[in-house]
């Protein structure tokens, strides 16, 4: 079993005989190795909170961003590797300038993850704007537009799902069994952000802070919390 | 016999010494782990039914597109991976909306089902449009055009075959043996309906719910079923 | 020998130390494993006849293609992989569509052979028209041109031969030695349907009927038979 | 010392350790399993004579083409991979044309069979006009130009040299050791075709017929011989 | 687990089955056998001292250029292999210069660093501005903008964080524990030197010169300290 | 030893860990099989002298050519692989050729070397005018420019050298030993004639005549000696 | 470890584990078999010293050019490849003469060499200035512009550093320990000479004449010693 796996990876983007892509699995797996990212749906918006890993007093917790805007109405949290995860939002933003300054109106939330998504697909072919690997990240991408808001999660292959409330990174499968739990349609935007922080504060080893916590909202308008309104948040708890 | 395969099958599109295409088989392979989808062609026209996994109870089940809109009068449902799907469809919306623009007709269903081949038969091949690798992903294509309603199965190879019914993905090989049974040409659609959705029942291995289940039907224009209306046919079982 | 040739085929286009070239030898493997197709010529025209493996009752027999137009005075019958196939008759169209229309008469039959042998000819050398394997199928071309009527044979090396009668697919051994007890260059047009049908017969292991067989002419125009006149034919014997 | 072999063989056009081209040794390994031809020359013009291995009573005698024409006043035998020697003498008829439309006057034996030989030496260096491995095939160049008659023999390395006569192909070790005692440089062209032909018979393995060997002549101008013509040399035997 | 590592590590960039990227891990070994680098941010500015490691007496110190400008307001101290250093900062200073020219206004300290990162990133791509391996090569980058004095650093996988204060090289263990002691927001430029310099004398394995040191600063204005200054900073110790 | 070997020579154009590239060394070795040649620089002009190896009677010892004209005042000797050394002569013709055209004066004997020395540095780089191994021939140039006469040698590596004398092929090394022996500056032409021919004999297994010797001249102007001329170089031994 | 070093030196340009780039590590060994060069600056200038390896009595002497002129005011020694050193000497001076005509004035010395260098850094690359491989060669560069006479030292790695004095190539380590020993600021340039020449004859194995040794200062314009001034200095000795 061993040894014919070690056939099939080797080409970045070769099916193995069981049908299986090896490198889109194995970056995959660089994402269980990242920090945790949470997402959830309410019907006044959406809400994103991420661990920040401060390795180093001397960081500058304000630097180490897992939480981004890309556009007025979207934001995204990612969890996996930051440089992989820059380059793709860096790709959607330019989108969806491209879309505004096309059409004259902002590019829907699908649209914008289907080109992200795009652009995850097509490693390992080549040409100017993809990589020679998958892209080892994750994102939660919250969004809000004529559909009201929505929350979609993309993996590694090029794949995306729309959901109501989402978990990725290392303590992604405790922090999606308590979403199950807790989640219900009829979440305030305020209890979504106490849910979120708190299943959080679960998978974490440490305690909460503002800064090893991130949290943005898309309500409609996409807003990153100050360190007071994320302490306001944590002291809900 | 094993290590001879392992000889092979690193040339991502290099024959075997018995003329076979190793990674070809492999794309097959994946589709065999994908969803059922099942196709039932009459004279009022086509009826697709697909199985949609809905892994997590977070998860916006609308957003597991497993039947899609090519163009006013042509559908397709899918078994495989997703995203590979996804690129298929969108070349194959652009293919008929160029059609219309250029010749003012809409395209043929047989024309749309060889772009879409022409398009999975060139991975490898390292040019712009193709993939590095075969397509992971079998359609169902179902159409109207001038010589009436038409149903059309594509396999990673590129090849394609018109039928009158056919199940793809993991529950294939039961539904197909149903489908023979119970197929005639002088079905109703909507006798057709309760044909796939019956038969996806039987390889499904939970209850029938608008919630797993996507029906849509080309008849003569693609129609894609509301929940109220998979929850008719589902009651007519 | 085994290990030897492991060494080589992983080239798709190279020479073993014994003058050969693996990947054409296997590519023609390929053929050996495709259904059976029949070519005769006579004073009057060249008849082509093709079994149709017909794998599903749901399968709409007249969409296995096996023989199809290139011209109005060229068709093929084929034997291997379908879609490469089609790529090699879609390439032969464009070729003659374009002669026709820059010297204002069709393309002669050897050109169109040759066109196609020349696509055939350079897999592996990465230009946008070539394939990166070679083209897995046998083709019986039948023509009629200011020479009167042909019958071309081609191979996956890219070579190709003028016949008087010609069997291709995994019944071509046994075919071929009917082929030179009953040939004989006055045979007319109605006994070459009689002989290449009676000849498929033996070679296939079911009943022939107008839906697993296809027959056409090209005397002097392109003619694919109605299912009325296969019929007519399969009574005949 | 096979092993090495295998080490380096593998790279298309790479020395070995003994500064060896295998490859290209290679080649010529196909060239030997080849079809016998032969040429002559004398003051009057040079005769070319090949065997035509006739696999099939279907086979049209005439299409088994080992001898062709490159221009009015050279023709050319071949023996090895047909497909190839087609490729080779396609793109020799187009630099003999080029030459006549630029210059307004034939182009030399010799030059054409330069520009022959930089086509075969520059195989596996992926431009466009060149071949990913080395052309299987030997020919005999038979010419007349401003020099008189001329005879150029080319192997699949590139290198050509001037011959007064030459045998190529599975035959041809024997064949040289007939030409060698029976040329002398006042051979008649009718006493060339004679000694061509007789020392074909020897090395075929079967009666020599018109439909077993094809015979031409450059004497000034170009001139394959009708089956008639063939039949009254091998009367003369 | 050895032997699964060769497997993985010849592609450039490829991920592991524990979803790693070897290359990368390995250019970051490269930085641990370069000399020492400090950086230190205080409300003034920053201070950037080096290490630089005069392997012959003959060597001109001047000359092993250890800290570079980018810009007005941007410098960098780097530790790995200088040459690829060199190509980092020459692509910044273009694409700071570019920036001044077409805005009118110096670029951001941020921008600045994630311009250098998307080259880091793209390595292994075959574009023209991207290496074929990773950069072997961290960075120190200081600066000062809008936004105040700011510190970067980057690592050779392309991602950058913003710190209070940084070690690089091979004695950045222990000067990143003594950092953590000894920084504090409140620390004066005059102090910042005192810090850095005092904590490269201690993982330096010589005395303290202004020929194996050099120190530079931001503030707002790049500035490198001639021997003088260094002079006046090392007797401060 | 010799696996390490292995290890380095299936790369074109790399190192191995002492330093050597040892495709260059292979394609030195392919020289040490060819036809010795001879150069010899006197005041009054230069003299290349070859062996030609005619492998059959039938072949025309003037087709055979080993010494070629490069330009009026330029010619030079050949050992290797003949087809190689036609591409670097062909090349140095059209740069000798641009250089008159564009500055209306003869390129000089070491300009002419150069150009083609860089073309054989070049091999492995996959740009149009290189070859994708080594040139497997090394050249001895022969030339009268404004600096007088000059004798050059070049190996597969790209190198040159100039001198007074040199010897090339398989019998270079006692052929060097001889003309070391008998080579003063003050040599006449014509003795220089003979002491090449002479040395030739001794390294030559056969008869000298002038069948299996070319001999030429640059003085000034480059010129083949005629039959005649060679039997009385060859009446003077 | 032979093994893991085999594993990693095969990719042209690809850290080992260790974070070391093999290929260029086994180019420096290539300039360890090279002929001893010295360069020692000055305040009048800078003297360059090569020993010229002389194999056989044979070659011109002055052909063996190991100190080549860049520009006026710019010159350099070599050892290692030859070849290699020309490609890079003809690279740099287009770069000058480039600069001149774009700016009017002459290039710097040290823009000279990070023009060398960045050239020497980009191997593997496949861009069309780029080598397939490092450039086995190291350079000194002497030169005199603006801030006065300078001596660059440049390995394969594209690595360079400012010296007042240095040796390359297979003599180096004893020569670069006497130039330690006798070095200072304020040597005359007649001083260098000697020290330079008679480092050489230290580490050569053979008598020091005008024929084995060159001799070239900047001071402030390139001049290459004519044998007889070569001939003084050794005299001094």
């Amino acid at each position: 079993m061993f040894l014919t796996r070690t056939e099939y990876d080797r080409g970045v983007n070769t099916f193995s005989p069981e049908g299986r892509l090896f490198q889109v699995e194995y970056a995959i797996e660089a994402i269980k190795l990242g920090s945790t990212a949470i997402g959830v749906k309410t019907k006044e918006g959406v809400v994103l909170a991420v661990e920040k890993r401060i390795t180093s007093p001397l960081l500058e917790p304000s630097s180490v961003e897992k939480i981004m805007e890309i556009d007025d109405h979207i934001g995204c949290a990612m969890s996996g590797l930051i440089a992989d995860a820059r380059t793709l939002v860096e790709h959607a933003r330019v989108e969806t300038q491209n879309h505004r300054f096309s059409y004259g109106e902002p590019m829907t939330v699908e649209s914008t993850t289907q080109a992200l998504c795009d652009l995850a697909l097509r490693f390992g072919e080549g040409d100017e704007e993809s990589m020679s690997r998958p892209f080892g990240v994750s994102l939660l991408i919250a969004g809000h537009d004529e559909n009201g808001p929505s929350l979609y999660y993309t993996d590694p292959s090029g794949t995306f799902w729309q959901c109501n409330a989402k978990a990725i990174g290392s303590g992604s499968e405790g922090a999606d069994s308590s979403l199950q739990e807790q989640f219900n349609k009829d979440l305030s935007l305020e209890e979504a952000e106490t849910i979120a922080v708190s299943i959080l504060k679960q998978v974490m080893e440490e305690k909460v802070t503002p800064n090893n916590v991130d949290i943005a909202k898309v309500a409609p308008a996409y807003h990153i919390y100050t360190p007071q309104e994320v302490e306001a948040v944590i002291s809900r708890l």
